[in-house]
């Protein structure tokens, strides 16, 4: 008789524990449909605000704002001065930094120099197509005013509009809350290669909504004369795909359309600067080949009890490899690490030389005219330079590239390179031939020592910049604010950092 | 009772049945059985003779047998002309061929141009060391006469007692059947780097009996005087590991102990040349990093009805998909055939750029020799030219090193092209100064114009080569059969092929 009680016991014990699970199950599964449901964010148009997406998907509007805490000023031209002597003559030679987290997209293109110090709507270095990556008030603004609106005029033209950065809206629909490519230049790139939005899958989306923005770009510029007889530039965002994602394929594009992002003043070589084409890196590699998506390491998925979600904090995967690279690869952490950081390490080693070797010819070349050398004597070697540059730049420009194709990225700076020193044989005849013997280019081993080569004065746009924050940029944020764009707690506990502020 | 019957039926056929069964699996155990008690295919000393140990080991015998298709001469030096300036004043200029399978090892370096003419015992221009890879004869040898017995004198002392190709007992035990590494001078290697053969363990020697010969090494050359007044020289086979198996690490390793394999006549640089370093690489890559051996891509399980052996038919894993890249990888044959095209299309593009660059250097050095330079002036780019030489060919020596370390062989090659192009910058310098501007290499774009640029005659060398081939290597193979060295039968089908041939 004890062991049937003792059985009847046990068995009502399981009964209320079984229905105790049911409940946390029952529970769990309502919390399950209640996210599934996919609240409308905004019936109509873009919402750009990230905060009032996070009032209904919480638990991934708090993994993006831990984006905040990526907020590291990595001065590149104190790392890599060579940078200085290459990119001479345009934007980066003032500033350039590894990325700080999507929650500072607007303050650090805000911040750069690069940017300028405009006073006004229609002044400044930059075009409008300077916002186009940093917000979803762009796509707002396209939304609201047309793509071709949106492109015209001086980057100050959007000062008080583009004002929170890269978050929900960038990837997702307002409405429903599904992926989306809003920026029509990718859709125009991929139609350039004879691909269709149509055709892609979820998984595809899961890289292409970061395509959008992570991608080589160049500006079509295009000029009219409007009613009242002033002329307005157009710049639009256009993507280089149309030969291929290798990078002599975009190189022979560029070529073919004979474009150039600036002239290096010391060389006079027409170059292209190469933005950031991880996309086309990641798409050469065997990751991409093998059916990933960014998001499968960038974003990998989270579980809350009975919710799973993308991680939107979106940072380095090694931070996280637990969840990110371990979950295919079959190694201990450090054994993982130990390889990537070989992978690392080769591509620094010949994007050293690659560098150093092109920085030389830039200054070999400013010696050759210098020494009296004639266009048609420097052509053949300017194009090397052109050459040279844009492969190491496409090779680099990228984050990630060392991992996300490191062949092919070891492959481009040794043509880099080759073309480099090409250049500097084709220079070295001619130096010799206007009676220059053995010429070594002055050094450029210190950020000081290369700024000091090249026609700027830094002091100077820092000065400019720093009035530009004090006046011009509070009256945008003013504006915006009182426009209902911008919500100024979301800006709470933005470290305010700078190459050149000392933050 | 139907149904009684019917199960009855049914569980008798099942005894019957599990019976036969039963009897099969018996049978294959006893067959398991016999093969594992491992015949003592001789009980002192090394069995030299392929055919022999076939008697006891058939599958792994006719495995080997299969090595003799493998026998196609791909001449080298018309492939890539290049490579005859590189090598010029050195054997690899004469004659130089893509391997044939291991069936071939003694009658290709019989035949090869770089073995010469020898007329007797004391002539000809190689060390006895250049058999060392060749047989299991060299084993014997080492066992009957001492390792510095063998290495001492001239290659053709060995004629007549290096007879039976690469084969079974170069690598296994003959009285056990083990693996077992046999070259002393492997074990000095591992020594040299702190590593002990005790410490080895099955996997390991699945790699290091292939290291024995798939490495890096260099002749220690050493003289003495005999009893009789004569000097005797010998060379022992060194593996120049102490530093690491990374190119600049040997690189340094050879710089320590100011060594040199030849000096190139053109530009009077002391050259390094880099044999098959396949285990050095092979260790610098992901496969081995993961545990693989050699054996486990080169030499696939193969299963006839209950025995698992080892296929000998050592080759390409690509011509055998399915049992080696597929076993661990899921991709499509085609796919991972792609995948794999695409690496060895990266490497042979640096690599021909590398070619290109450093084939110029030494021209171009000849050049300023020509006009007056001196050894000083020389001398930075003569070493330049030596360790880009050695950094190119340690990266592409050894068979499938776009493969075995994709990335470890482009860095190389960038670093082999970077210091051939410093060299030809110091060079033009030279030149200038001793007025010669923006002078081009001559043409070395096929192996009759590459031939052309350097001393040598190679119509004679081809007609001593055959007049040795009619002569003393047949009194070599005539002595071998009477000594009881060498079975004719066992050459049965061999094709004879050699570059200048014309077979």
């Amino acid at each position: 008789m004890k062991k049937s009680y003792a059985v009847l016991g046990i068995s009502l014990a399981a009964i209320v524990g079984m229905g105790v699970l049911a409940g946390s199950i029952k529970g769990k599964e309502e919390e399950r449909q209640a996210i599934n449901q996919s609240p409308v964010v905004k019936e109509k148009g873009i919402e750009a605000k990230n905060e009032v997406w996070g009032q209904y998907f919480p638990r991934e509007y708090n993994s993006w704002k831990l984006t905040k805490k990526s907020d590291n000023i990595n001065d590149l031209l104190k790392a890599k001065p060579q940078l200085i002597i290459l990119w001479a003559g345009y934007g980066f030679a003032k500033d350039y930094n590894a990325p700080r987290g999507h929650f500072y997209a607007v303050q650090d293109v805000t911040n750069t120099l690069r940017t300028g110090a405009p006073t006004g709507p229609t002044d400044g270095p930059q075009p409008a197509a300077c916002w186009s990556c940093k917000s979803p008030d762009v796509l707002r603004l396209i939304d609201e005013k047309g793509e071709k609106d949106y492109f015209t005029g001086k980057w100050a033209r959007w000062g008080n509009e583009v004002v929170n950065p890269i978050g929900c809206g960038d990837c997702h629909d307002s409405k429903t809350a599904n992926l989306k490519v809003s920026r029509p230049w990718l859709i125009r790139g991929l139609e350039s290669m004879g691909k269709k939005m149509s055709d892609m899958t979820h998984q595809d989306m899961r890289s292409l909504v970061c395509a959008q923005c992570h991608s080589e770009y160049y500006f079509d510029t295009t000029k009219e004369t409007g009613p009242d007889g002033a002329e307005k530039i157009t710049n639009t965002v256009t993507f280089p795909w149309k030969n291929g994602f290798k990078g002599e394929e975009v190189e022979a594009y560029y070529d073919s359309i004979n474009f150039k992002d600036f002239t290096n003043p010391l060389s006079k070589a027409p170059i292209l600067k190469a933005q950031h084409p991880e996309y086309e890196t990641f798409a050469s590699g065997i990751h991409f080949q093998r059916g990933l998506a960014c998001a499968d390491c960038h974003m990998p998925y989270k579980q809350e009890g009975a919710v799973k979600y993308t991680d939107h904090n979106i940072g380095n995967p090694l931070d996280n490899v637990a969840s990110t690279c371990l979950t295919c690869h079959q190694e201990s952490e450090a054994e993982f690490k130990r390889v990537v950081a070989v992978k690392l390490e080769r591509k620094e080693e010949l994007q050293k030389i690659a560098m150093d070797t092109l920085a030389k010819a830039h200054l070999e070349a400013k010696k050759a005219w210098d020494s009296g050398a004639t266009e048609e004597e420097m052509k053949a070697a300017l194009q090397d330079i052109r050459h040279g540059q844009w492969r190491w730049d496409y090779s680099i420009a990228s984050h990630g590239a060392f991992f996300h194709a490191p062949e092919e990225t070891l492959r481009l700076l040794a043509q880099a390179n080759e073309l480099g020193q090409e250049a500097r044989i084709k220079i070295a005849a001619i130096l010799a031939k206007h009676g220059v013997i053995g010429y070594e280019a002055p050094d450029f081993s210190t950020k000081e020592k290369a700024l000091a080569l090249i026609p700027i004065d830094l002091a100077k746009e820092i000065t400019a910049k720093q009035q530009f924050q004090n006046g011009l940029l509070q009256q945008w944020q003013k504006e915006a604010i009182d426009k209902g764009l911008l919500n100024p707690q979301s800006r709470e506990g933005m470290s305010n950092k700078s190459s050149y502020s000392g933050n």
